[in-house]
């Protein structure tokens, strides 16, 4: 018999391990591919019998993933001294993100699994029944429901001393994250964006709004999108861009990922923002590490830092001036002379123009994170009990007045314009913000590690700092959280200060304050 | 305690059994959807992922439907005396056919389906490779390995006395049917076909081949074979039809099924004739009992009854003069000029050309049935052991001039043209010519049974012809087996006579042969 520490016998339980989890991702990797389908391709008749594809799927997968024999493999992996030795090793991140997914699997009893399925698909449709009628009364006794489900689920879930209801929640979409360390970012940046904003508004001169009035045939458009996602470095051999009323990016594998945009014929300015912003998603599952997809190494850290990613590309490269000093000569040759009229000047002012607004989703760059602040603030306080759903409209009215310096005229503007919570998903619009601050603080860094990158932007050159980025961030897959991540990349803990340094330095002289 | 006959404790294994068929039907429905994503959509990296994604969906079936609590539940339900009484009751079909493909399922070692699998995927480059070099010889020994394997797979499933080793492989594709039914009907069908196609090529007065030429962008084309399968009665808020090498329709569900067809610019007749073929597979799949999808009663019978729905649709009414007198007037409205100078009678004999080829797929509605009796005659000798690997290429030349006076070049375009022996599908080549023969059979009856129903095609109506297709064939599922689903429906045994009086009525006069 081998002693118990031979490598060969060390290494079963991990083998046997990983191919239980790449089981389970592989299935959940056609799921995927069978929602993206749904969005894109499925003919309307499909959708009930979809429901039960996916449904099953699901309900696989879930089995697969709480199978009380991964219980045993981890508890046999956690006692590797190998694996303790090296925290950071490949194997031992593996074991650690599958003991994290587990445990939370494991940790809901079924029935409350089952109501908050139940719950949120009725939810979703009040909700859009109340949207429609713009009158939140009849969405409250749902989204009661919904904050009485979560406040189990958290429950269920506990949290570290010191913590609340709402980091148990968030720990779903960006795993070590609280409140309170969102908090600590967020108010600073509110302030001083606040400030910004106002600066700005008071500014008599506006930029040009001419370039996102632009009107240009779909096709033209398409072509025209198309080439910016491959010249930014999307692979269109490993992966494809269509259409959706709701652009997403879905990676069922490295080498398949579906992304999709939107096209109006008179906002040309929408579809180039949506698709670099998918794109950013795209290139990061693109440049995972091959070799380990269907394992925490393989896969992204968070929906903040992926959202770091698409917003990178969105906002840090695709409303650079740089960046439209080499796109400005090559307009003409999608557009004709669709745009022949502006100058590289009003292009570039145009997609940087700031204006406070009621629709999130429609938000520019600045004012975005004080769309995400109302909606942090009262989700956590919902969670927490320290307000109750009937207060919702109130305070969203209030804050909004208070960050937009805007009036809320109904609900369907107001609270109910987003399907998030209808959907029982809380503690996930943060996430928006947190991408917007790594972004920013990930670039200053990238401008600093490579030289002459905005002498490389302004030559469409974006392969030094795609590699870069997948040096530093997409080939580690979970091996660090997004807060060390963070830190290891760039030096420095997560701070607002990067996002306004950004914000400040380009948005003070396109609106000309001194 | 309740009798144990009493209707509450009868129904329930009935109810497990269905409920656990479901289940496995509709995760393979699932890998469908995947299946149809490989061909038309999927970019050219994910090959790699996808067949893993299929292979394990594969699996996952498998052992659902061999799972032996099936047997349990088979005998329960078999012992039941209202499955005993009613044999064509829905659930006495569901029960047998359950049965059948149960014992199928579980008659094979798995030694035996991995070693099939692992050598048709090998054995498949192999015959690429050696079609490109148009030599036999390199593919000898790769279909010797599978003809051994599929003997041993057909003495593993048996046959009943008097058959052969072919029938028991031809039970995957047409339940019940054995090469002796099968011989009986090619026979005479091959005798005059022969005929006929010599009295053909013997006229002097040949159709003009230029509807064939004509030269049509691919979005008119689109707009053109979209209108006709719209009007045929593909639901398109139910189905798709995109763009494959190979055309083919498959169904995930009676709501969602995907077709395909292919354009090239000089070959518009090609992209209608396709579309019209698959969209024929396409109204099966679409008008199945919806309810009863998922089970044997919601369930196509035999791809040679499948086969008969495409080509009843493709040739009985899309090679007919009277489809031509309605839809020659509304070329212009598709073709602009393109055709401007071909008669309705010029278009009608265009697409009733027939020329004796070498290649299967690109034959005519009259020889293509020659083309598959030489592939039967040698798989069926194959299977025997009457023939070996060895002779194919003399044997498939020496029957291509005996059935059809072509002499055969090359193995390129001989007996190398088809993928199906390398992919291990032998029994498979007959069910096209089933196809054709029950499609003239069951166009036969349904000209009588519709009293006006060339008129209705002259004026473009399809409806009673469609309905009368759903009420006769669509909507019985699997209650008949194909064979019995033929008397039933039309009142006689499969005979050779309907097609060939279709073929001769038709192709003489287009010849103008007396």
């Amino acid at each position: 018999m081998k002693p118990a520490h031979s490598p060969a016998t060390a290494a079963k339980p991990y083998v046997e391990l990983i191919d239980r989890v790449r089981e389970a991702n592989l299935l959940e990797s056609s799921a995927s591919v069978l929602g993206w389908d749904q969005e894109t391709m499925m003919p309307a008749g499909g959708l009930e019998h979809r429901s039960r594809q996916l449904a099953q799927m699901a309900r696989l997968v879930h089995q697969m993933k709480t199978d009380p024999r991964l219980g045993e493999l981890l508890a046999a992996c956690e006692a590797e001294p190998s694996i303790k030795a090296e925290p950071l090793s490949s194997e031992a991140v593996n074991v650690r993100e599958i003991r994290r997914e587990y445990d939370r699997a494991t940790k809901l009893p079924t029935s409350l699994v089952e109501e908050l399925t139940k719950i949120s698909s009725v939810a979703r449709a009040e909700w859009a029944k109340a949207r429609k009628a713009s009158d939140f009364k009849l969405f409250k006794p749902w989204l009661e429901r919904i904050v009485k489900l979560l406040r189990e689920k958290a429950a269920c879930f506990g949290w570290p001393k010191g913590g609340e209801a709402w980091d148990a929640l968030a720990e779903d979409y960006e795993p070590g994250c609280t409140a309170a360390q969102v908090e600590a970012v967020f108010k600073p940046l509110r302030t001083r964006l606040v400030n910004l904003v106002s600066r700005l508004m008071a500014s008599p001169r506006k930029p040009t709004n001419a370039f996102n009035e632009v009107k240009l045939p779909i096709s033209q458009q398409e072509k025209f999108v198309r080439f910016v996602a491959q010249r930014i470095g999307f692979d269109f051999n490993r992966g494809r861009l269509d259409v959706s009323t709701h652009p997403f990016c879905s990676g069922s594998h490295c080498n398949d990922v579906r992304m999709t945009t939107r096209f109006h014929e008179d906002n040309v300015n929408d579809a180039l923002g949506s698709t670099m912003h998918e794109s950013g998603h795209g290139i990061y599952e693109q440049n995972l590490p091959a070799d380990a997809i269907g394992t925490p190494i393989g896969s992204a850290v968070s929906l903040g830092i992926h959202e770091s990613q698409s917003r990178l590309w969105e906002n840090q490269v695709g409303r650079s001036e740089g960046f439209w000093k080499w796109l400005h000569p090559q307009l003409a040759d999608y557009f004709g002379d669709a745009a022949g009229g502006l100058s590289m000047r009003d292009v570039y002012r145009s997609v940087n123009i700031v204006q406070p607004s009621l629709i999130r989703v429609e938000a520019d760059e600045a004012t975005y994170n004080l769309h995400i602040m109302v909606r942090f603030e009262i989700e956590r306080a919902l969670m927490s009990g320290a307000m109750s759903v009937e207060e919702v409209p109130a305070v969203w009215n209030t804050r909004y007045k208070e960050y937009l310096d805007i009036d809320v005229p109904d609900d369907r503007r107001g609270c109910l314009q987003d399907i998030h919570w209808s959907m029982a998903s809380m503690g996930y619009f943060p996430t928006y913000t947190l991408g917007n601050l790594y972004a920013a603080q990930f670039f200053e860094r990238a401008l600093s590690d490579i030289g002459d990158l905005s002498a490389q932007i302004e030559h469409g050159e974006f392969s030094a700092l795609r590699q870069w980025l997948t040096a530093k961030i997409h080939s580690q897959g979970m091996r660090f959280g997004a807060a060390r991540l963070c830190e290891v990349v760039t030096g420095e803990p997560l701070s607002a200060d990067p996002l306004l340094r950004h914000l400040e330095s380009k948005l003070l002289p396109v609106y000309e304050v001194a």
